[in-house]
């Protein structure tokens, strides 16, 4: 197996993404295609002990940049993440992986390799914290605006992935909406839980925004509009609770003894919320395993966004979405 | 001025609800209309030194549930918090409170009262803590579809409210979406941003979900499904975070002392998110004052929500929508 990841991906590239692809390698045995400019790509590999490890390098010296408008994926057409597509596309590798610009990482996906026969809009998903476990919630924002179907569909790839990658073997899948009870929603929500629940897919009803954090179900789905605040929302309460406790515990008596005290449960706290731990989240519907991680990535992030990719590939995934397309038409 | 206030309400009516009446006839030297069942108002009004005070108790035996369904409005007749409306609707009291079932409430002051004109949708909204300060949300539930003229008349609605009894002199009203930039979120979204640009209204643009907290805006527009799931994001992750450092912090050595420091800290962030802080949120759009606090309410709450009804009647705030509207016509 070979993961085509874009070098040049991260902040502060290529140093996490070459030290994560070689943590990667090394770990699980894989191939990894590292692209972006070969001499500093060179010059991270260099500060490595890769003998044993399969590692090539494919040179490109242009970059698409975070603050590049998503039509940079046209106008670049060298860009690492294009040439990343590019080898999926032409067999040459079974993954793309990369921690740059997500919109323009989604829209070079989507050009590159198309979409999954019967998949009418691919969408992005996150992995997000819920009581002791995690939960994918999709679309966060490739699709604010959505049809019945494409919830449906949705609702489906984010149960294969939720079982092909993240180990949980009939995942719970449950619509956002505005209130428990069938009935409540969009007439679109509506439709797409009358069509969910004549599925083979384990629905389980309506999810509301507080179920979410609880660990109500393992897969939310929702139209990238609402999915994106719901995502937005809990990164600033999270921010905005913690920042509010920390300042308290420092204004109060005993302040160092209170502070050092508090420090391992904080601690503890950002491991849970730490999108290192959980690597990247896939965009489903195009046709070729795709993994975005965050900008901010560290070497550990880009190698479980590798491993999420590893997964998928080993799960058949893509099959599985294809064969999941075909059980549900109706 | 006289408030009607639902007695039977809150979840340990009609004590809370009587408490904070009397504590607010005191404090504001205001009329209040206790409108539930006699005997029981009686046996807690009893409890306190009301001599000096404007109470009066408007006898009916019939409630509304919170497990009621909101077509119970209907079916009872006179249920305390129709009674409490229709004493809104003959003049005898300036505005409506209870602490009851909320779909019912908005229900019966939109059956009993009315629209005001010009206004096609009313709202729910909610005050939200928000950095130092607080946020109004609307809607939170009422519309889960809207047109883009029915954002405008929120996004104006919300204004007034925060103008008239949040006391912020010239609110910066955003709009949610899913993406700071003009040009994000539906078409819905995208038409209101275009209204709003050109309005008298100070608009500031789209907020994302992670804005929110942070303070981004006084005010913060929504349909009610996107509303309604940002809400309780914000109560579902406030909830797990705090339980989550709650438990770490005790698990770890020392417990009893890192407890016992931290808690000042999470006592005082409880007091932030605290409800009771609030008191209540307007039903905006319906053509009377009507504030409706929560089921959980203790006394000050119920005192809190009658504040916000006296500063809206105070405030002229029905006829300050009425101009708004009358001005923002184009």
């Amino acid at each position: 197996m070979k993961i085509a990841l874009d070098a040049m991906g991260s902040d502060a590239r290529p140093r996490p993404d070459v030290d994560g692809a070689v943590q990667a390698a090394r770990e699980w045995n894989v191939s990894i295609a590292l692209v972006g400019d070969e001499t500093k790509i060179k010059t991270e590999l260099a500060k490595h002990d890769s003998r044993g490890l399969t590692i090539e390098i494919v040179h490109t010296a242009t970059e698409i940049m975070m603050t590049d408008h998503v039509d940079a994926v046209k106008s670049k057409r060298d860009a690492s993440m294009n040439v990343a597509v590019r080898q999926v596309k032409q067999k040459q590798a079974d993954a793309f992986v990369t921690m740059g610009n997500s919109g323009a990482a989604m829209a070079a996906a989507l050009l590159g390799l198309g979409r999954i026969r019967g998949i009418d809009r691919p969408a992005f998903a996150a992995v997000i914290p819920s009581g002791t476990a995690r939960t994918l919630l999709l679309d966060i924002g490739a699709n604010a605006e959505v049809k019945p179907e494409n919830l449906f569909q949705f609702a489906l790839m984010g149960s294969i992935y939720a079982q092909k990658v993240m180990g949980i073997p009939n995942p719970r899948v449950a619509l956002l909406s505005n209130g428990e009870e069938e009935g409540k929603g969009t007439t679109t929500v509506r439709e797409a839980y009358a069509r969910l629940k004549t599925s083979k897919i384990n629905f389980i009803g309506n999810a509301e925004g507080k179920d979410v954090p609880r660990g109500f179900a393992d897969v939310i789905v929702s139209d990238g509009f609402a999915g994106n605040v719901m995502i937005k929302t809990m990164e600033g309460v999270a921010e905005s609770l913690v920042g509010f406790l920390r300042a308290e515990i420092k204004s109060r008596p005993l302040a160092i003894v209170g502070a050092a005290l508090a420090k391992p449960a904080f601690d503890a706290l950002r491991k849970r919320l730490d999108y290192a731990e959980i690597g990247g989240a896939p965009v489903l519907g195009v046709d070729g395993v795709t993994i975005i991680g965050h900008g901010r990535s560290n070497a550990k992030a880009v190698k479980n966004a590798i491993r999420a990719a590893i997964q998928a590939v080993d799960g058949n995934m893509l099959d599985a979405i294809r064969a999941g397309i075909a059980q549900n038409l109706n």
